[in-house]
């Protein structure tokens, strides 16, 4: 594998608000960055205003960062591939790129989705589409707009080669984002995707101003339901307490820059989610993931109420106020046999 | 024991925000209720103007409920106690019903600390003052403000005796207060004391300005302590992932209404703790909660990093900034080395 000494080239696949935030993170720790957005226009609109307007506003793009809509030779001589693309892209997007990189180059994905059709995380699209590479997830509580302002932040690298997670934790950290290692791929890659469906319930809470009370008790449930599908999955319990299960469902539960959060909001106000999504610039990934994770839900046999609640009232219409007031005030029982 | 039936008659022992709360959802499901408090002139502030002004402000309190300050034959006849004291005065308030109450009626604490000179959990000093009454715990993510307006709420009945804890879910049970039961007391008690502590560092970095992405790694980080704590001292892991633990965490350190996030924002601001302390009506149990902690922590030889830091922040003036950058920056290592 490449060592940190001799890794110069590193190409980010996919120029929305994280895969920008890298790609400055690692530019100022003297990488020689490509930032590789699909759009040529949009790209454009980068190279003339240093910054990306629609999804990392006010934060400008350093000179030294190369940003390209080609794919040309240029990528072929990349030591690090970061895939940066939402789920419902990723595929067609990697397929662009077969054939482009050396072979066993290692890729690091940041994407928290789960395939509609396929039901495949990320990491396995990227196998699927690109071939065997080694992988490395990079994945935890991390908005895009924090992490570029230099707040503090902890990730998970996470990778069933534990030299290729020390290198991503070498390659990424900086003193105020910190990276930890996990060797629980699966664990770490379905609580990120999942959290976003919880993070939409939270957000119908906030839009019928049901309160933290409320709030608190869902995102504790949903942790619950996150980590039995996990299991059932073959991930490790104490994953889901980590960085990538809790962490990461807290931040975007309640952080205002939440975009799942702030869907299940406005479908709390009483709009359709149609028109919320028609005046989104970017993805909101717990939409899809809600379909992936009620189907994985069913293939596993593992009950899933809230998911399945959220899944009702995106897609079948089902009135918000009735689904959370179905989840929250379910006949009472014993708290232990809630959280098996 | 006694049952609904024929319990009609239950005495509050404590006139705060909580209090006052649980006294009017119990009148309004037709118990006679007392709430007594220990302050006669601010008794008589509520009998005048039928709020509680001070600590649950906009709320009227219905005409059918008596409150006192007097401690009389009248309360002798109560049926169920609900003890809703601070820590820090509670043994001195229970002892003046030294003898009031008939043998073996059963007692609800609602309080959440842990005694500074004892390190006795609530449900202790109970029993060491008012000698054996059966006592279960009625705990979790509830703020008053949110609870007295019919916001959905879930709490935990905690008991050794099954039997009551069934029976105080059904006397508090209501259509927006639902109340699971866990027979983990010391499980039960420990998390609702010790998250008002992990509540004191989130709001530091909120006083910081460190975003979320700290505060959830600070939420995450801090159930893993109070976990391991509690394992120590006898509790269930699980318990930690309940509403009790998990579910109050997150509230007390996202609401605006939480005490303890709202002190430690204070310090992170750079204001001092007698300065802090002075301003408020209400008391902020955290902060002496933080001193039994760190005592524990030491009697059970477990590692407490944000305890530790807290303690240092409010009794030996160390720099906040300092105290969480080094909580969020220490060396890294790995996701599960971190969760043992």
């Amino acid at each position: 594998m490449t060592s940190k000494s001799f890794m110069k080239k590193i190409t980010v696949i996919g120029n929305g608000g994280w895969g920008t935030t890298l790609a400055i993170l690692l530019h100022k720790k003297g990488y020689a960055v490509t930032l590789w957005g699909a759009d040529a226009s949009y790209v454009n609109c980068l190279l003339e205003k240093k910054e990306n307007v629609k999804f990392l506003k006010g934060i400008p793009i350093p000179e030294g960062i190369s940003i390209t809509s080609d794919i040309s030779n240029k990528l072929m001589d990349a030591e690090l591939i970061i895939s940066a693309t939402p789920t419902p892209y990723l595929r067609s997007v990697l397929t662009k790129f077969k054939g482009i990189f050396v072979h066993g180059i290692p890729i690091v994905s940041v994407t928290k989705g789960i395939e509609n059709d396929t039901l495949m995380r990320p990491s396995a699209i990227i196998t699927n589409v690109l071939g065997d590479h080694p992988i490395s997830l990079l994945l935890g509580p991390s908005h895009a707009q924090e992490v570029a302002r230099g707040l503090p932040t902890t990730v998970v690298a996470s990778s069933i080669d534990g030299n290729l997670a020390r290198l991503v934790q070498e390659v990424f950290s900086t003193e105020r984002f910190r990276v930890y290692t996990n060797p629980d791929m699966v664990g770490v890659e379905l609580g990120a995707a999942m959290k976003n469906v919880i993070a939409i319930a939270a957000g119908i809470c906030d839009g019928l101003k049901f309160g933290d009370n409320s709030k608190a008790a869902l995102i504790s449930r949903g942790l619950v339901e996150i980590s039995r599908l996990g299991i059932a999955m073959g991930s490790q319990r104490s994953t889901f307490s980590g960085l990538t299960g809790l962490g990461d469902l807290i931040t975007t539960c309640i952080s205002p820059y939440g975009r799942n959060r702030w869907v299940g909001e406005q479908i709390g106000k009483g709009k359709k989610l149609q028109e919320i999504l028609e005046k989104m610039e970017q993805i909101a990934e717990g939409v899809w993931t809600t379909k992936s994770v009620l189907a994985l839900s069913h293939k596993f046999k593992v009950e899933m109420p809230i998911t399945k609640e959220i899944y009702n009232v995106l897609f079948t219409d089902k009135n918000p106020l009735e689904a959370v007031s179905n989840l929250m005030m379910r006949a009472p029982k014993s708290e232990i046999e809630e959280l098996i």
